[in-house]
């Protein structure tokens, strides 16, 4: 007696998606461009485990406490460790780092793009399985470090096709804020954080919020008012205190660099720019969609130096940032920059019956041998309207026929199935006619 | 007072691995030959999520118990619901056919890379985390598609770059199976399972412990005679039969077909040819390493109609095949056949001080707009010899200088670190020189 079964559901795990084909092809135009332009730069591409000691995200200054309490996910597996589902690439790239900084020529540039997986709940551009370019350079203190990684970050917005109207870059630095609150705006340290958290979140809410929060946490009306004013503050400010704090130094020479290359326009000084992971050490930066109906945060990055000390290795300059695909995509379909796709196939060789289906064979096989996309149909008995239909269905621009004609002639019907046009012609003339439509 | 740190360990949680730039360039080989030849052959390329529930893995018949009960990475999400890492592709690809099966044109060729995991004992050929292709079609039940998986399988070898007396792929068929030990061999349904488990382990163990678990199984000496001379069985005595076993006409019509395609001289019938996997319903496959030093098999696939039923969706045709990396990899370096691989730039644009910074920077910017990978030296006030010495302990093959002189004369220097050349030219003409030695 067989039991009813029970059928699964079809759909994926809350906050993780399924790309089929189509979505894929975005995926791919992503990690493509991605890709393209870390390797103009002379990047290195690396990749780390999925799976982490749990450790590596909960040591103090790591992953932010939001990750680690809230968002990691983890669990003992069969032998009683704890190990995590990477959160982010960072705490793994700085564990490689580590372990061979030594026989590495600095600098070092490297790239990965992986996927990560974060407990969130899911809404929209909020999924629990994303991917991310992650691109650093460890071992080069110097700002002309910061300024290549900001670059790179342009150069990918240009290859997508991006203009300056479309993004901004704001840039702050981490000693900077600390120098202004600190010795400018005499905020005693044991406030900073929680100071630092109320700034983070400024933009988000009323000025009254942030002067009643600010208050609660004991500053004075002069500080509240000079915090306040931290988004006026410009170059021209920072320049002057350049010879007393080496964070607004960092800054502007920074900035001269970026002017020399050029990129000036992408970008803009934002003395109230947090960035809330823990780990950053100097100037920081984040990359923001101008779109009006869309105006958020895409990604960041920034100095991190020192994050490899947590393995023993001490001094490990490191900048670097790290997009990911939910924003991006966003950014790219609504400023209408996302390319049309191809077929997966550039032609469908058809079958004309079954004591033909081996001279269908051999063309394909030609075909694929010359790098065109080729689907050979799989059936013996269909009609060629059928196949016609099928390669019509699949968006498959061009599709060959060989009956028994073309055999005895050495030809093939070569049907151009966007244009209607078709031709009779040797198999070398087909094949070179599609070569020279096919994209690269 | 500050407490002495604890220091995090630079290695990989066990089992998986740090794919360092050296390491990774043979993965991207190895996804690039894959996904090539895939293409090539009219796939599309699709991914599904790395956790997926508990119960898409569970269900009978899909995973085999061995991964279930001993290999499954599970866990409770912060939600309670239990989730998996997925530990291969087919439950995932199947519950995404059945999601859009309709709507799809047949037959629906995919293909996907990713990467899985599962908890082995980590030693030589088993690790934890580990990558695979996998490439279907759906929807054709005839064994032209059966042909077409093992046709690419072939393929993928060949681009490979390995040649008939390197691999083999051994066929069978589980109908034939069926029949062979059921209605020839008269051995009972209710033994069958158990008696398909020793044949699965045959070659892996002495004669005489074969004959000794098919008698505790109660089969009769002549029975036993008849298991133990499967691996005899050879295709005419298939042939005999076809007209009796829907799986011995199966067999015949596919290597007819391979026959066609001029691939039979990597194939082999192995009536004793079992797959582990409980999912498989028709022609089954295996590839196996030819190296006498590492004889064994690399990967599997076959036909596993009807299993998109789970989900309620009927009839679903579908083979397929999925090689993983740690096998081709030992493959491909047991055999010699990895190819050399390139430094990721190409040319280090150098800096021959602060005032000419720009300009070298200028010169690299050029560059990579032509497509060349280029580093640019990111400090100002190294010696031109420091500088040449980082590019070669990179390897990157090419140069380029620009002194006050060259500035003056609008010439660079391009020096080749190989041949020891160097050449003073217009930045076109040395960009055009590095393009001609440019890989494609």
């Amino acid at each position: 007696m067989e039991k009813k079964k029970q059928e699964l559901t079809t759909q994926p795990y809350r906050g993780t998606r399924d790309f089929f084909p189509p979505e894929m092809q975005k995926l791919r135009y992503l990690f493509g461009v991605w890709r393209t332009v870390a390797e103009k730069f002379g990047y290195e591409e690396y990749l780390g485990p999925f799976l982490e000691a749990w450790e590596l995200y909960a040591a103090k200054n790591v992953s932010g406490e939001e990750i680690v309490n809230e968002q990691l996910y983890w669990f003992e597996d069969r032998g009683g460790r704890k190990v995590a589902l990477r959160p982010e690439m960072t705490p793994t790239v700085a564990r490689m780092i580590a372990q061979r900084y030594q026989q590495l020529p600095k600098p070092i540039r490297w790239f990965s793009i992986a996927n990560f997986m974060r407990y969130e709940r899911p809404q929209k551009g909020r999924v629990r399985e994303f991917f991310q370019l992650n691109l650093d350079i460890f071992g080069e203190p110097g700002v002309a470090a910061d300024a290549e990684a900001i670059e790179a970050a342009v150069a990918i917005m240009k290859e997508f096709g991006a203009s300056e109207n479309m993004f901004e870059i704001r840039i702050n630095n981490r000693k900077l804020v600390d120098h202004l609150l600190n010795s400018k705006f005499e905020i005693r340290n044991s406030k900073l954080e929680q100071v630092m958290r109320v700034i983070d979140r400024m933009a988000k809410q009323s000025n009254h919020q942030t002067i009643q929060q600010l208050e609660d946490l004991g500053l004075s009306p002069s500080q509240v008012k000079s915090v306040l004013s931290l988004s006026e503050l410009d170059l021209a400010d920072v320049d002057q205190i350049k010879d007393s704090s080496d964070g607004a130094r960092e800054v502007v020479d920074l900035f001269d660099l970026l002017a020399e290359r050029g990129i000036d326009r992408f970008v803009k000084f934002d003395a109230a720019l947090m960035r809330g992971l823990d780990y950053y050490t100097g100037n920081v930066f984040e990359q923001f969609d101008l779109n009006p109906n869309n105006n958020r945060s895409m990604f960041g990055g920034g100095r991190y130096d020192g994050l490899a000390d947590l393995f023993g290795v001490k001094d490990v300059a490191a900048v670097g940032f790290a997009p990911g695909d939910v924003t991006t995509l966003e950014f790219l379909e609504n400023w209408n920059l996302l390319p049309e796709f191809d077929a997966a196939a550039e032609v469908l060789v058809t079958v004309f019956n079954q004591d033909l289906r081996q001279n269908s064979w051999q063309i394909a096989q030609a075909l694929r041998e010359s790098g065109i996309k080729t689907e050979l149909y799989l059936k013996n008995d269909d009609s060629i309207t059928t196949q016609l239909n099928y390669a019509d269905r699949k968006s498959i621009p061009n599709v060959i026929v060989v009956g028994p004609g073309e055999v005895d002639t050495e030809t093939v019907v070569l049907k151009n199935l966007t244009t209607g046009e078709q031709k009779t012609l040797p198999l070398v003339e087909a094949t070179e006619s599609l070569r020279a439509a096919s994209p690269r």
